[in-house]
């Protein structure tokens, strides 16, 4: 037995065009949109399927062309109207799989039912770890997402993923703003360690928002702020806003201790309920989401400090990397 | 080693009251009228669960009291708004399979996406099977169904199963009726089997609907009746009727083949789109149908010769025997 | 990050040749035959492989070479006698699968148990559901088959699959005929959708021999036919014919209705029991079938009027797509 | 929080008679024999099920009642036709399966493919496992089995299962015979570990049959025993015996070497091919088998010498044991 | 159809004792003593079973007595040598799996790994899922464990499971003290959560200990306490303690910040390293914790002030429950 | 349709770099020195990953640069201690797995729990089946390994793999050596089959060491040498040599037995215990092993007559031939 060469000269991690087949690249009916950012991106072209609705509500996919051996990327979110967008995006997958694609990445830029992720009382679901369940039952190989509500809520898949944090792009974006005499505030402590990463990230103090009972015995609360904020410049992270309620307290309470302007930074928009309106109203300079939802013409109209950051470079390079075997790790210096 | 007498003497089965615990019977959203006739038949209470959507449309759940080791038995059909009703059924089942039951049974009445059990054309799903999948990985142990679009979807699960028919109950109603001169016609061709068994079951003869081309080079479609129904009563049959076009041109075309009287019979009362407006302008005596989904009060307002017979005491037998470990099948006499 | 184009320039798919390794194609003991036409048709040899049963009735099964990485086609069908094919089909799974092979495809031009899909009786199994399982507990990745008795056994399988039609050339050669004035029967209401896909393709007419009661009361059965025969020219089509009970009673009915000349065509020839004594005893003008099952030889002897189609190219043609990743609806228009 | 008293008092295991449902005993078609003797023993009669062949070979089965929540016993062992065994076993375990039994044990007597058990050259299979994979996604939850080639095949199961040994039956019945200047001797070197067991139990010597070269270059062999046998009773054990070659050439071995009566035991007749003439030439006193497989006819004519002892009683008993949630190991003093 | 009364008259939920057999009550080698104490409050025997580790490091288990159909309780936590534990757990499991358990519950008081529940950096494990993962594979049908680092690695299983908080024991502990003027510290903010739960119970005031830069430029940390303490009694909480260094800074800070009597109440005494020699060093006036962790001799002798509260109790009371079907939610008023 | 030409033209098997990534090849802790001797034949670098144990014992991963769609060979056996090298082994795929790898493959030199492969008594683990059933829920896609205690561990994977055997490489060393008048001699009757082709290889004839009991009613034993060694060199082969107490007795035995020169040939040198102390003192020429697992230093410096061969070669050039998708079999004339 004589030793052998077994890769490539000189050493260089090789790209392999071909191992999993072509790009082809799906978006589902409300992602359209960012699909086509993202083929644009990618220099590859959205691929055409049939998606629709009948009267009984069944949901029906056809796929335009054969996916036969190819790289597929699928772009579906779990955005308004949740329960279809899940089934969209199950019954998508099968069609892939049966079509026999050679690997199926699912892109899902909002995760829904993060919340649901542990059982904090007796006699409730875990339906993050369903929703993971059944994404791989109906036959995805791999999936791509951001800002999970959990980071644990990888482990509730058993195949591989690439969680994105927004948190890059967002921090640039203020960056470029060169915003002094600033601090960041999270709005609740369940977010506060993430918030600790973008304050170490933006190179500023970190501040928190927080309820506490007001006296020894009395049961009212009092929303303070712990930290720092009066005569500075706030930015108020969150991964979400639904309602817009708990952010809306934390902007009035920044005021009241003396905030100077308030910024608002979330990765998604799900603006549900009365959101539009809360936020209208609140003393905000501007508004800093990205499009992991899509953001209805609606919000773009009645929030004119609205500014909405496109992930859709972000998983463009990740689809890329992905398809040709290099790390995304390396993307954010990791 | 002496011989042993391993089973009560006397040599009937036994009931195993306490093989799987005590019946547990929850009812779904849109279940609960359903459900509480269920219960009232075999004398076991509804049990509380709640269930409610959140201002971001994610489903909750929660039970009123713990299901440990128990026999539970969940209502709860793929009604309208179809991917509501679907996650719903899900995410109950994780959240009874967590809470440790001894044993889930799913009673779905109406089981959706039915049509999409095959690729009868490339580069589509098999969405049937993929909900079987689901409601597996979901936790279910066994599922109770009724009137399946196609007896093969029974294959799609692992998990063991009673498909019920309606069409007993259906029967022994008309038989009441003492109709004479009385004929099945079968709406289409992919139902005549079934309608074949209906009329044997009525002792009538069977007749179809049939599209044909009209001559042997043209395009245009003619709707016939093959068989005979001149100056005869017509007794309708089909699983469901959604939007009733394919019903209301049977209609039409038994009319003008010379019926009598016309009756209309099915199990799944869809009625989705302009299935009211059609039914109320048909020429019909009496619409039967079941309550496998719920009725809406428009319906029976617009409708008033709808006659709905409700397969609660079927259903609540079932539960009876298969908690009990009696068959199922001796109930119709198989 | 700045855009990628993932893909090769030019747009047009690739093909794909090294992504699954080589072809590699094995054909069972009663399908090698078979295996020689559609290794003649891909240009790839036939592969050896030791298939032997020892005295104790076990099979064995030894590859003649490795197959580690490479893309593998096992011709197998289940043909008589059954078991033991089943059996060896599932024991070369395993074999392939233990050396290693990239992706084993399993060409099964026949699947047995097609009428076992479905309870259609209580306390039966569903043997075809069965069949699927063991396929892939024993480690096929995807598999391909021709007229399956029910489209639904492919949601039998979760792998992926390509279940083909032998209508396109069943078709093509009755149209090569120019056969006029004539008209598609179809010998049970079971077969009738399939029937009426074969007439349409046909630009024929369709008529159905159906079983009908005598009279109100009585149990006498009369065969009968629905639709125009009489001087015409009939062709009887199902998917398999076994015993040849049901077809030749279908002669006899559309005789006894006065077609003209009688021409048969069905996929299976199962030809089992007195299926040989009665063909040759009908007054049949062709009888066309295909080798998805090996023909005896005896078969060929006593049915002069035996016309056998090859699927060989049919495979073939879709070995090498599913090889090269190209699509295999577009054969057909699709 | 106060102690708890869990278990019923006194302190003894329960028998738990309900926990499984009664016990429903079921035979294969060739071993109804087998399962009548079992049925005596238990005092559960044999549960009817209709097994048929149709003229497609293709295996039907249906149990005349219903065994929803019963502890059900499946007697089915691989007999010859082999490979029809294994379907008729694998199709019962799903019809049992789909008719909801509480749970079912597979009662294999005799397992095939036991020299399949190992790749020990490249490119074979291992049939053994594929066996065990079948049986358990076809729905089985335990096993019960009898002198398996390997111990290892418990390893290829996931679900629990009982090895069961005839070799407490064997050495009671040579123990009665009060045999004196008697020495074991194995076939071959693979059993010899399980011989030496034997001998332990019978308090006898050990010796081997074993083939050597001739000489330090030769290629010819010469079968030798190795230990003493000269004017010695004889006992020659082996699990099975197939085409008896090798037995044939052990008692050749041990008579040449001098050896008085020679006694041959094994546990499996499997009796194929020239078995019957082998043995009925060999001049030996009497041999010993079991029931696992069903024994001929023609065997018991033709060789008078043949003593087949009955695992019926030793099935029975761990069928009863399994039930009431008893002991298995203690029956043997383990 | 009749209405049926399916359950027992009175309404009342029955406690179905023989449902999964009787309960069999094992523990791990290093969980001899937590398991006694256990048996004794469930008035059940700690059933025998050898585990011993040979020569070549292999871990054997045999069990004394058949488990056969019983309801088994396994209580070995992932305690020091943590690899070992572990494999014993596993290698139990299968142990018991293989003799035919009823039902396996697995009690691990401790679950390590739980700080690898998410990648939070690439190229990383998620540790705790696949701990999940091997303890299903190898045959638990449940398991019951405390304090999980994070709720959401209830998330990693399949099985339902009861995931208890030592909380309540601690709370009650400390209440029994009538401590006044009192504030509960968390030691981190990842744990903020719970220690607001924690203070919520308690009827108190939270503060926290974080690390904040020093200046807007330096890289230099000072350890700070956000909330009042000075002047106050504390309690310093967390989930568990490893080598002490975080709780001594803690504890260090409190003090700095004008602390009265410090309290330290944490569930899982790891104690690695230098754990011992930090906590002898510390103001402290007493540090309670529990058992879920065998409390090595030298921790008892060196640290008088230490007070182990035993989880037994809690364990016994679930498991009781858990065996007869009764919620465990309930014992917490959940 | 026209025939199509799949594969390459010339007919021989091509290569094929790039189907699964590049080769990637990581060592684990303790398998560095043999991983860097592998990394040199295959021309393909040892990657860097951390691996480090953490003061609470959990053992953490982290790869120094991403393997997305690589070829990953992982070599890490199950060395001392041997429930770390397990969890080691584990927790590495587990962070392959989840970082995307293409497709990983474990190299385990040495495989523990051998010996745990069957229930040979009641109530104990097949732990080796659970070992198997781990290394694939964490997400290996083969394995290969050497000389493992059983051929049929094999059939406790799924996953397809290569056992290789150091038979041939220590035959030729002893070939080389030209040794006449010498006898192979099986330390037990486990190995007897092993020991058979060892001998048939080396063309020498074959005796056993063996276990008997003195006289016909007496319990104490005699170790016997079956077959002639009196005045031979003897060769002693085992797979492996843990404490040292069975092959010591064995030397003994030959030695006794009039043995001339004696060799030691064995696989694994475990070596624990006593082993070193007891293989000083034997009066052995040579003893050769292998490096399949570590050798401590002091090993090499009290046994001066030990010989240590490499498999680097072996396993690289397996690793070559599975990277390359080529026979492994025809590496050694199979």
């Amino acid at each position: 037995m004589t030793p052998k060469n077994v890769n490539t000269p000189g050493g260089a991690q090789r790209a392999i065009p071909g191992q999993y087949g072509d790009v082809k690249l799906y978006a589902g009916r409300l992602y359209r949109d960012l699909g086509t950012e993202i083929s644009q991106y990618i220099h590859s072209p959205l691929c055409s399927h049939e998606v629709k609705t009948f009267s009984n509500e069944n949901i029906f996919v056809k796929l335009g062309a054969s996916v036969r051996g190819q790289d597929v990327y699928l772009v579906q979110g779990m955005a308004s109207p949740v329960s279809d967008s899940i089934m969209e995006l199950l019954i998508t997958i099968d069609t892939l799989k049966r079509d026999s694609a050679g690997r199926i990445t699912v892109v899902i830029p909002y995760f829904a039912y993060g919340r649901s992720d542990k059982k904090d009382q007796p006699r409730v679901p875990i339906t993050a770890r369903l929703l993971a369940d059944m994404i791989q039952v109906a036959g995805a190989d791999r999936y791509i997402t951001i800002d999970l509500h959990a980071g644990q809520i990888q482990g509730f898949f058993s195949i591989p993923g690439d969680v994105l944090g927004a948190i890059h792009m967002i921090c640039n974006y203020f960056n470029a703003k060169h915003l002094d005499n600033c601090v960041v505030v999270s709005t609740d402590l369940g977010f506060a360690k993430k918030a600790r990463d973008f304050a170490a990230k933006m190179n500023m103090n970190l501040a928190f928002v927080e309820k506490r009972r007001k006296g020894n015995t009395g049961a009212t609360e009092a929303i303070t702020v712990i930290g720092e904020v009066d005569g500075m410049n706030v930015i108020i992270v969150d991964d979400e806003v639904d309602t817009g309620g708990t952010i809306a307290n934390a902007v009035h309470a920044v005021k009241a201790a003396g905030a100077r302007d308030v910024y608002m930074a979330f990765t998604h928009a799900l603006l549900s309920g009365p959101a539009l309106e809360r936020l209208e109203a609140l003393p905000v300079t501007e508004i800093v989401c990205t499009n992991t939802l899509p953001i209805p013409p609606q919000a773009r109209e009645r929030l004119p400090n609205l500014t909405v950051l496109s992930i859709a470079p972000l998983l463009g390079e990740v689809i890329v990397r992905a398809h040709e075997g290099r790390s995304v790790g390396e993307l954010f210096n990791e």
